[in-house]
């Protein structure tokens, strides 16, 4: 039998409710950071920046070393799996990831999933490399893009206001769609797998697109695939837990956190917290939810924030975290102050 | 004491429960018609377009002539307001609007509210030539961006992603930002008024950007400017029904149907129809919520989700449209047929 995790946040996905909360920032390893911007250029570019272990983890560590969240989690991206697949991506400068759009049959025979682990194989070693380097008190988590979202990026070709190309090829061929999840799911769980043994403690699945479809596409192409790769990761690798990112799924938040089988779910900055306490806490961890503006704000602002949270949300079992990731306009002392504030004890705001 | 109204969209909105439920789309009158991409050559640019009044009730007539639709919504535009109180607009094509930004307490003095409504005299002669020209059966839809939306297109200076100028602004100068919501109350409510006095027989408020506010802010620049504006209308107007659409707004959705006084809510696509209607139904009508990639996909997608559609709120008090505005993309033949399905009576599917 394991012994019970002593990592804060790995507490809180095991069911304690810990004060003050453990924490950590999505996009904490970013453009915010100096450090990260000096690193950078180091790189050709961001899928070598990826690919590069020594970077990877070096970029991994930085945010922990300079704010002590209680968490690391890898550098990496979520179409770096597409791109392990075969399909062709580039990141152009201010204008975000440009894909060789897939729009059928053919182009999913196409994608090489047999080969897409070995093409990964350096993000598996940063996060060996950053496992053995963290000290005994911070917990490594690793991630993947959820399949509706990656699909989104695939489709389209990148980012969408829309979406009408993915969505309208998942209405008008429902089953060639769920052949292209299917094909994502199952890459996934290798992916995830693959990263939990080789060091990360818990993973994030991201469904940043999951506010785009209505409840039947929800249900089909959210719940189902995060269902899949849950049941899968918890045969694989038993106690290891996951959390959900269904950002903007608003409503259907509850249907997720009871449907998918996930420890904890990451909430946006639109979920109020006194809901996620009473209708989701129940079921799951809560991790949010703080606005990045608040965060890129400061000062009074982000204190009465902070302390709002911590009343909400506080007596719950709570991963303290952003809605969304860290803006880079993000000042680094703000991310300070915040830590200070954190790990102040309750009910002395 | 004022004859009880004829139109079935002011039926719906009066209280009864209709079947086949009335319709109209949000940008039905718009570039995926061939129609409306002729005459708009004619104005120089868009705000010429909108501020045009020949121009204007035409583009506004064409889809109800095309295809039947039980309402007309004005042709016009969210931001024509800030255009009328001084803030410098240009529309560059396949750009979006962009603004001269506002930042701060002077750019707010610097707004003319009292020269704004004349400004929009063309809009409201629009608003009466409708309706002079519109049948018996089809009742004429005024509408404004709520004045949170149409703040952070004023304060972005055009559209955003992320919303970090007029969020922090928002909370970092709460009361600065009460300052701007206020004159764009006050001039919204301005504004609608004088719709209805011209012929409008409800009104619409468009909160676009609704779900971009955690709960606390939703409280503040949303529920609480819709609920000034509802109160003044319905002082001013009673009995002109009004219809706020928080798109977004998710979990937020119950909150706004209660508080704000609405007489309907517009649900965006993500509102699952069965939480709208168990939960939302009882205090207010419904509008909504067909996914417009499900329009632009046409074919057995659609008549399936429109019967679906039809299976959960054809017994409430419900409005059909879409869950966002048409796609330029969308072809005509999809409306028309959407337009005969409307037309069924239920329970044929």
């Amino acid at each position: 039998m394991a012994s019970p995790p002593i990592k804060r946040l790995l507490r809180v996905l095991a069911g304690e409710t810990l004060s003050p909360p453990p924490w950590w920032l999505m996009r904490q390893a970013g453009r915010y950071l100096p450090e990260y911007r000096e690193l950078r250029g180091q790189a050709a570019d961001f899928i070598e920046l990826c690919l590069t272990p020594t970077l990877a983890a070096e970029l991994t560590m930085q945010p922990v070393r300079r704010f002590g969240m209680d968490a690391a989690i890898l550098f990496s991206d979520i179409l770096m799996l597409p791109y392990a697949l075969g399909q062709g991506l580039a990141y152009r400068e201010g204008e975000g990831p440009v894909l060789e759009a897939i729009t059928g049959h053919a182009d999913i025979a196409r994608l090489n999933a047999v080969g897409a682990l070995a093409r990964l194989e350096p993000v598996l070693i940063t996060v060996d490399r950053v496992r053995r380097a963290l000290g005994p008190q911070t917990a490594l988590i690793g991630f993947a893009g959820a399949p509706w979202t990656v699909a989104t990026y695939m489709v389209e070709g990148g980012s969408s206001r829309d979406f009408h190309k993915v969505k309208g090829w998942a209405y008008r061929d429902p089953q060639g769609f769920d052949a292209l999840l299917g094909v994502l799911t199952g890459a996934t769980i290798d992916l995830l797998t693959a990263e939990i043994a080789a060091g990360a403690e818990a993973v994030q699945l991201f469904d940043t697109w999951a506010g785009a479809l209505p409840a039947s596409g929800f249900a089909r192409w959210v719940i189902e695939p995060t269902r899949q790769i849950v049941a899968a990761l918890q045969a694989r690798h038993p106690g290891c837990p996951i959390i959900g990112f269904p950002r903007g799924a608003g409503i259907l938040y509850a249907k997720y956190a009871v449907e998918t089988g996930v420890d904890a779910v990451g909430l946006d900055t639109t979920v109020p917290p006194e809901y996620a306490r009473t209708r989701l806490g129940q079921r799951v961890a809560l991790q949010g939810n703080l606005d990045p503006v608040l965060l890129l704000t400061g000062g009074a602002a982000l204190a009465a924030a902070v302390r709002d949270l911590k009343q909400s949300l506080g007596g719950s079992r709570w991963i303290f975290n952003l809605g969304h990731g860290v803006l880079p306009e993000t000042p680094p002392d703000h991310v300070a102050e915040l830590a200070r504030m954190l790990s102040e004890p309750m009910g002395c705001g």
